[in-house]
């Protein structure tokens, strides 16, 4: 299956964009939804900051009932988070807006925000916005949900006769008080709410959950995938030839939706990716991954091209995960460095080169088992720090 | 009790320190010793790296014996870390030097090195510079242990009749594979080394496990505690009056190093302080403290003087800790932002000005029981950046 770098809606599937003036560049689409012909089998995934924002709260509810959804209304430069039962009120107002101008029940439409944290949504913008909708094949959308992201992340797949296209945001807090992880995947399959939710359960662990910018979970994250079956083929079954390739396809868009965010990290100049295998089970794995690319040292010593083997065998240690020095391998861009916890001296000059570039690769392997498990994140760099201390609220 | 920022070495206690060529700069001493004229009952903490360095792993195996310490040898600018069987068998090597020229047995000899991981420790200069060790009053020992800390960090005070002095380096990683805390009390007070196990566990969780510059683990951590009793007064004994001010003393003195660390973190320009009460017990506060004081967005708000108060709200949502955004209140600098949950707008203007000061200090209230618990950290700056990214390994 091959990934192109765009958005292609699914057979049922309609979308929109516009500036519905939430921020004062009138050049940026600000407001967006998401609307299928028919109600689509969901599952969504969502922040587990323990202050979710309204739209948070009030879309898992959403998407618990009946693992049903037929449309996603989402704005950018206000998240509607920390605003109290004022903002869960404006939240409910905004779903049954959304459901009243579909004719469609309030509780198939997921409400998402991004944006500024302690501010109540203006309400008026955004009944004036979403009166402008239109169901039409606009990829605006992907623009609508960017904060201060530098490039819009889409994604799409073909497999069998079905097609899957899915959009991602956040690059970190980029602006005070603006942070959110948002991603939205739409698919013409047929497969079953309940079993799509427990996949994305799964694979949202080896894929979003393995990304980090600045170990921070935003209060407003939301990943959502809607199926609504107009491809015309039959329901996807567990245990199905069709359930493995689609359980793929979505892996796939996926793992690219979080790269791209990882890649595109506040002040990021470099994407960082950690490969580690022989571990004693796959979250270990995770775990050392997740650390290695989370680590300040590491990171920094990325953006300084400077061929620190020293903090990524610190981060190892520090993984919480139990290990012996003695058996771990560590390549970096392909260089081993270390070997059966020896230093493999001769090649650090090989290494000095290896790290100018673009992309940091660690392989590591912990010799304890058949674990295995990835990580992606960004360097940190003065940009990383301007654009977070520099910036006023 | 009054601190004070010095040495002050308590009775039957020597000390020395030098330069005996581990690093280029002839000013800078880089090996030191403490030796009590009996043994003292001691008690020690290291590192929960997975990849311990040969002294931690030797000296955690020599207090264990019989809780019991006449010397510690210390140097800086090589770590002996990630340094093999070679590196244990130096670390051995230079205890029954020590053990030697003291004529004392080897098991009452703590080691103890900080500097560059992964090279092998001198071992023709190490014994040259133990050959010149004095037994003196000299306080250059303090100067020794410093790798790149921008000042000595000793405090001492007085309790009774006797007195308890001890010292502290590490502010990160500072340099490419440098980066250790190490701190070393002294006491004249009688305490069985048990007892002071226990002791020192206890007040290491509330002290040095509460601060934090850039979220990594050195393989080197270790913090040492010597009393010889030649304070003549009586055993201190559990339950007294006298183990309630011994507490008390020690408690005050880790206290005080372990800020000074975070003071002088890498590239840090302010102390950040959290104090966090109301939570379900001591465990919850620490570690909502610990996530604010860690936050990179937080940090960075703090070098750009910016009163991001969402930030700081974000890191107490991701604490790990049960909590309700409604029973939040959080000071900044004394100015009260979030109050019940909501935000306290016209407080707002006071904080753009309350910020701009060499100390941030967040009073969080949980509002769901009794648990109080403190954090330390540095702000993240350019400088922090620049020194992890720039050097050259």
């Amino acid at each position: 299956m091959e990934i192109l770098d765009k958005l292609i809606w699914p057979k049922g599937f309609s979308s929109d964009g516009l500036h519905a003036n939430l921020r004062h560049n009138p050049d940026k689409p600000d407001l967006g939804w998401i609307v299928s012909d028919v109600a689509a089998d969901a599952a969504g995934v969502f922040t587990l900051n323990q202050f979710p924002a309204a739209p948070v709260v009030l879309t898992q509810a959403t998407v618990k009932k009946s693992q049903k959804l037929q449309a996603v209304i989402v704005n950018s430069a206000n998240a509607n988070s920390f605003t109290g039962q004022q903002g869960y009120e404006n939240a409910l107002s905004e779903q049954e807006i959304v459901a009243k101008k579909l004719g469609i029940e309030p509780d198939l439409v997921a409400v998402s925000s991004t944006g500024i944290i302690g501010e109540q949504l203006p309400m008026a913008k955004m009944m004036t916005g979403i009166a402008q909708l239109q169901k039409s094949q606009s990829t605006q959308i992907a623009q609508a949900i960017m904060t201060t992201d530098t490039k819009e992340k889409v994604a799409a797949l073909q497999f069998g006769k079905a097609t899957m296209t899915g959009m991602a945001k956040g690059s970190g807090m980029i602006h005070p008080n603006m942070g959110t992880m948002l991603s939205f995947i739409c698919t013409d399959a047929s497969i079953d709410g309940q079993l799509l939710q427990r996949l994305l359960r799964e694979l949202t662990e080896i894929t979003f959950n393995q990304i980090t910018i600045d170990g921070d979970t935003s209060t407003n994250d939301m990943l959502l995938v809607l199926a609504n079956g107009q491809s015309q083929e039959a329901e996807i079954l567990a245990g199905s030839p069709e359930y493995d390739e689609f359980k793929e396809a979505l892996y796939l868009l996926m793992k690219d939706l979080a790269i791209k965010i990882a890649e595109d990290g506040e002040g990021a100049s470099k994407l960082v990716t950690a490969n580690v295998s022989g571990s004693g089970d796959n979250l270990q794995a995770r775990m050392i991954a997740k650390k290695i690319v989370g680590s300040n040292l590491v990171k920094a010593a990325a953006f300084g091209e400077d061929p620190n083997w020293g903090r990524v065998i610190d981060a190892i240690g520090n993984a919480g995960v139990d290990l012996q020095a003695g058996q771990i391998a560590l390549a970096i861009n392909q260089v081993l460095v270390i070997d059966q916890g020896e230093i493999v001296a001769e090649n650090l000059p090989a290494l000095e080169a290896a790290v100018k570039s673009k992309k940091i690769v660690f392989d590591v392997s912990a010799g304890r088992g058949l674990g295995k498990g990835q990580a992606w994140g960004s360097d940190l760099t003065y940009d990383y720090v301007k654009i977070n201390a520099m910036y006023r609220t």
